[in-house]
């Protein structure tokens, strides 16, 4: 099934820039694009179109970005789910005139029809590299992410830190050219914060994840929902009545826990900090360590962020029946790679792989324990993507906009672009709130009112 | 794609007996199955394995059907969801020993794949007759109840009440074969109410629906879930935030609108009887007639079991970009005859029509405006069809044990029957409850009691 | 504290109908109020005001009672809780004619001030006859409800079956003046059926708790929100976390269970009904019998209409600090009296007791394990009984009017009432509802539709 | 009813010191007890011992602290709500070797037989002077925190910041005898940040309010159990099917929503924060101006720390029947004093004020607009307030122990203290959570993860 991209993308007869033309930089090197099959673009750009129906704030910076073109003459190399919400953000920033780079960042969640319409363009937005499919080799996905890197990035969007890990270690020749980038995951974060404690950090990165319209949406009720429509579809299993174990109670767990509730679950919270675990008590969840909660739990759920949450300590002590699966980035919280070497497996329905234990009891993992939402439906809803994308492309302004005023290391959102995208998001709903009177300003700020007189 | 099902079947080598063999009763006649593609059967499989391996109630009861034979000689017609759950019962019916005629209750709920497993059979389960396939002309649709009709069954098992009305009409010849049957939808019974009304019911007929086991749980959980399944999985839409507008606050309104509220929306319910309106605002719904609702919704479900809920006097006034779906059982409560008829239309996503209506805007109708959970989705999760289903089995057991003590009409559920069921699920998911004592029970029948003393 | 009430009665000036004035019946006898202290009837007075605002159903029941007069010559004996709500209840019977004797149904759940209030009139409403006060002695309780009796009604009121008990063992001979009565509570009607059942109850009881606009509203949003109400306001404790185990799973249990959730407890239900152990269970809440749940439990709620629900075979397990209330009518749920007799116990704050065990553990009791959201509490909110209380006038109407047609037993709210009162709710919350066209009406009759048409 | 507290005092025999034992001090001033009525302590004393029966992380502190005397010498005084809770804390700190000086924090939430409790002291914990009496006038207030302060405070335990206040205009002289202080509010917060901004705040005072044990659980869970008490206790009316309008989403009006939520309530947001608006929409609630929200609002809770959020603009516009209150810290947030002085005013129950409008309608006020939680309850929840109160203990040693270090400004709560808290929290519930292993901790810190070999 898989095609030649390149000749493909020939006969569609756009041509390739040179990596002179695109780029002045030493070294870089402008590939084809490498997506499964062309011929499904029209499937794709229907899921595109779709999608930017119901995404009314990156329409209003589309319409911003063609007027002003921050990104004229810049390359921007991408890494984010390939799917139609992805799409809209790449042909938002190619309107701003940016040529763009893009890759998947996860080999189960690239949807082939998407990728191929992005690498064709259509009327109204050009064609771009692409370089992702779906089910990618890990060879395969490393090929693809060097090779939308070698065109010598100016602003980098990773998501999970595959792009910026690749960029410090394989080319780092490459790194004179990158006036920064933008990290969208928490999991992303948490390594550019650990590279920039190393001073290995070479440029800015702005960390999308920690904008209030990012976390507080995205994270809780993006994710709180399509888990749950990733874990349905799959299993067409009912939720209410079930003990579901959430493991980790950041804003994704704490969104997931939410809508097992409003489904009618129990839920059983596992966390390493005690003051999570108190929050998710006091909301009505019970708390326990992993290694109790194994014994009841009938559908598991981690989101964590760290590696081995579920393992073969684990997998004895479950319930004949139990599944598990991952709504983190990497597929490294429950240990399925020990699962595959050490138990009979099967896969039952797509998506749901049977592991026979020596135990004899059988266990589930959904999605390869890769991000469940992603690989088992299609991520978070479009109208929240609307949001984290449009910080992502006004961050991505930002970066353009002060490169030279920037430092290497990680940088907040600017409090303004985190209003901004927040009263354009009200604005689509037709929604308005109070403002401050001068004399409610001024109270606020004062310390000496004689409140009772 | 279509397939000569009849050479199929023969390819499998399962013979088909005679129209004299099956049934002592003139005028019958035995049809091979019509399934699109008995090559799916293998997938089939696996999803009823699936399903199977989550419904312990009908294991239970398969393993004593086996022994006791309550349908020895007997034919069953039956037309429900033709989708894996299904399966599972029309095996456990033929378990019973039961020659089984099986065809679908929707030309968008069946699945080919699993149509072809049943009518190919597995080492476990005989072969059977089936007359489903998905996306069925109304032609066709009819043409297979009446296949499956003209077998001349012993008992009848409906959802919807389509069987029946065709029996009566059509094949009133073969009436008298007819010990009684089932009917598993509250729209079937309200038919059934009428027709015994009317003095035209001519058998007895089994209000499975109106058991509690089937009720209580079906309609409320699982349609609760199974419909926010098929939405969620087709338009990847935010559900938190929206205006979602529930019409009709029965019990698979009630379960529409808790997950609803499950999952951040703000719940409209429109209804026609003051009880129940006022039962949604005490849950913390508003309520208004449609006409003000189609005003502010953006996401209108429709479960009323009645017609024209939502029509050409309402599209004008909707938001652009609303959405429109139906849980309720026939596709006539969205006028969507209408909007196809009178206005321009196109496919945006699978299963997703949008309409442009004269004022330029443009609504969408999910599903055709039929079950959007089955038409959408994969209906019901397991567990829940487990118990309407075992229900199902044991009503069907009654029939056939009682039929010379049965008069026509509307039959309740035995109060056994209910109880067994429930005690059954209990058991399977390793819960036990308290009993009366002795003292507790005399005290419940007591009215003398000095309560001070 | 005590006053003799008949001369302070005597003080206010108000003249006592002679027995023969009052009613023909042989044998009857007419009381003087006895309340704790008239000079608290401004205080009631006050009461009474705020309840009346807020009770719009009433309000209108009253104006029409004033006009059509349905009780003109009528005795009334009304046995409920005397609070506000009653004491509104109490005019607007008065206001239809009937002479009133107004007892109440709980030692505890009296005030003081709203019985002087009754007793004393005001300027709209004339003063009646009124015996009760709180913290009544057994004795007293006893010798109130007789009197109020003894002048012989022509309707009963009754709430819990305490005056249906008198009637039939020690003032037989006053049943031929009744013409009939209505029943408020689950637990009056299931000794009502009993009575029936034996053939011993002598004349007609509506049975007001089964109207749909009293058991869907009172039993579960009331009950809900007031035990919440009277627990929260007698311990000061935090509901979030604590684990909440409710004693049956009826429109009552229901009620406290779904409030329990909204306050972020973790639920567990015991039931003896596998049915609503199930929908407990998809409620998403814990099911377990008791002796499990008396190990785990935090604060327990009995509201099962049984007795022994706790009992002397738990105390000892349970955790050191358990607290137990009760919502069912009798103080029989939690075996009060055995820890009474057999434990040491000291008041900790009015209205809990604590109770040190044989094991060193302290368990506590609320209200004596009385109806904790009255004798704890006011009771019901306003707007709740004034559909109640509609029900209960429309059917002591209906009782006067129609008691030569009907025969002794348990009588049905007709449902004309049921719809009217709903009606009126929906209207007095400014709110319209939908309509069934003639062809829906149609539609929802007929039975040989072809749907695919 | 008002006692001569000084003599009363003598008559329970406590000696009292001379400002020059108390306190090196120039200027300082040690006053007697002000309190209502010191015969109420033995009522007063029961409060305190069931909150302290249900405080065990008070408990376990008060135990280190008899052992470490970490006040040892230091005079603490103290403005917090005067009732049980905050009598334990006292005593807590008075156990660590500290000479109290205990004052309210508001008028109406004075409970006096505490006051009374804490001014003779019991058989465990000594009397302290106290300054605190119910229904305080203005003056009165005043005198009461002046005569607090001037027994020359080292460390100072604020709630709302009118010690700050009276510290840095009134007794300016005092100032150098102060170590640091502690604040419990987000109010007192922004007043102390202003101040710090200002540069006139003059010695540390540690945000015990913005840390996590606080802020998560007593802003939330706490304000969001003890607003709703005090509502229902008060007005008797049901929650459910009601308009709820909450002024200001921050975490004490996230807390008061969710509750509203659990109790069927529809609530309405109102928000000068864009991102804050948007949270209240995804959370399933409505968003709107205050001008549009009073227009549909039955009951009004304002909790945004500022001023003038319902004033006279609005008032007209309400509803008949409209009800408000305040659970923000000051009387300011709903415009009571242009009611008292623009509108005829009559008390309709305790707490329940009502003022008709020119326009005829009746709008009503609880608690004069004061935090309605505590003005018409007993405040937070016993278990809340034994966190929040563990930080402030925790943070007092911290600023008696490391005062020499710290320089004035607003000094945040050490992590450590918050972590410990949650940590004894945990144990107190008898919950364990996991801990991260050497593998995972190192994951956490690493960048170069190679995920997918």
């Amino acid at each position: 099934m898989k095609v030649n991209s390149k000749s493909a993308n020939k006969n569609l007869g756009f041509a390739t820039q040179s990596a002179e033309e695109a780029q002045s930089g030493k070294g870089t090197v402008i590939h084809e694009s490498e997506v499964r099959d062309v011929s499904l673009a029209p499937s794709g750009e229907r899921k595109i179109a779709w999608a930017w129906r119901n995404m009314p704030l990156l329409h209003s910076i589309k319409e911003d970005f063609k007027k002003t073109k921050p990104f004229k003459g810049m390359n921007i190399t991408l890494s984010i789910h390939m799917e139609a919400k992805t799409a809209c953000l790449c042909r938002t920033l190619a309107a701003g005139g940016a040529t763009m780079y893009a890759a998947g960042c996860n080999p189960l969640s690239t949807q082939d029809d998407v990728a191929a319409a992005l690498s064709v363009g259509c009327k109204e937005d050009p064609a771009m590299k692409v370089f992702a499919w779906h089910g990618s080799t890990p060879e395969e996905y490393d090929r693809h992410l060097t090779k939308a890197l070698e065109s010598g990035p100016n602003i980098i969007i990773d998501d999970g830190g595959d792009l910026i890990n690749i960029m410090h270690t394989k080319l780092k020749h490459l790194i004179p050219n990158v006036y920064g980038g933008c990290e969208e995951t928490t999991t992303g974060i948490m390594r550019l914060f650990s590279m920039a404690a190393d001073k290995t950090l070479k440029f800015p990165m702005v960390a999308v994840n920690n904008a209030q319209c990012k976390y507080l949406f995205d994270n809780r009720y993006g994710t709180g929902q399509s888990v749950w429509d990733g874990i349905n579809r799959t299993t067409n299993l009912v939720v209410a009545g079930k003990n579901v174990v959430v493991a980790g109670y950041g804003w994704c767990g704490k969104g997931i826990a939410m809508r097992a509730k409003g489904y009618g679950a129990r839920v059983i919270v596992t966390e390493i900090d005690p003051v999570k675990a108190l929050e998710a008590l006091m909301d009505g969840f019970d708390v326990m360590p992993m290694d109790d909660a194994v014994e009841v739990g009938d559908l598991f759920i981690t989101v964590t962020g760290c590696m081995g949450v579920i393992t073969n300590k684990h997998f004895d002590k479950m319930k004949d029946g139990a599944i598990m699966c991952n709504a983190g980035h990497f597929n490294v919280e429950v240990d399925v790679e020990w699962l595959d070497n050490n138990t009979e497996s099967a896969e039952h329905k797509p998506n749901i792989m049977g592991y026979t234990l020596k135990n004899g009891k059988k266990v589930f993992v959904l999605a390869e324990g890769r991000l469940v939402n992603l690989a088992s439906g299609d991520g978070h809803p479009v109208e929240i993507m609307d949001m984290s994308f449009a910080i992502q492309a006004l961050s991505a302004e930002y970066v353009a906009e002060n490169h030279k005023k920037l430092e290497p290391g990680v940088i907040a959102v600017p409090k303004e672009i985190d209003q901004d995208v927040a009263f354009k998001k009200l604005a689509a709903c037709d929604l308005s709130i109070d403002e401050l009177t001068p004399d409610q300003a001024k109270y606020l700020l004062s310390w000496d009112i004689d409140v009772d007189a």
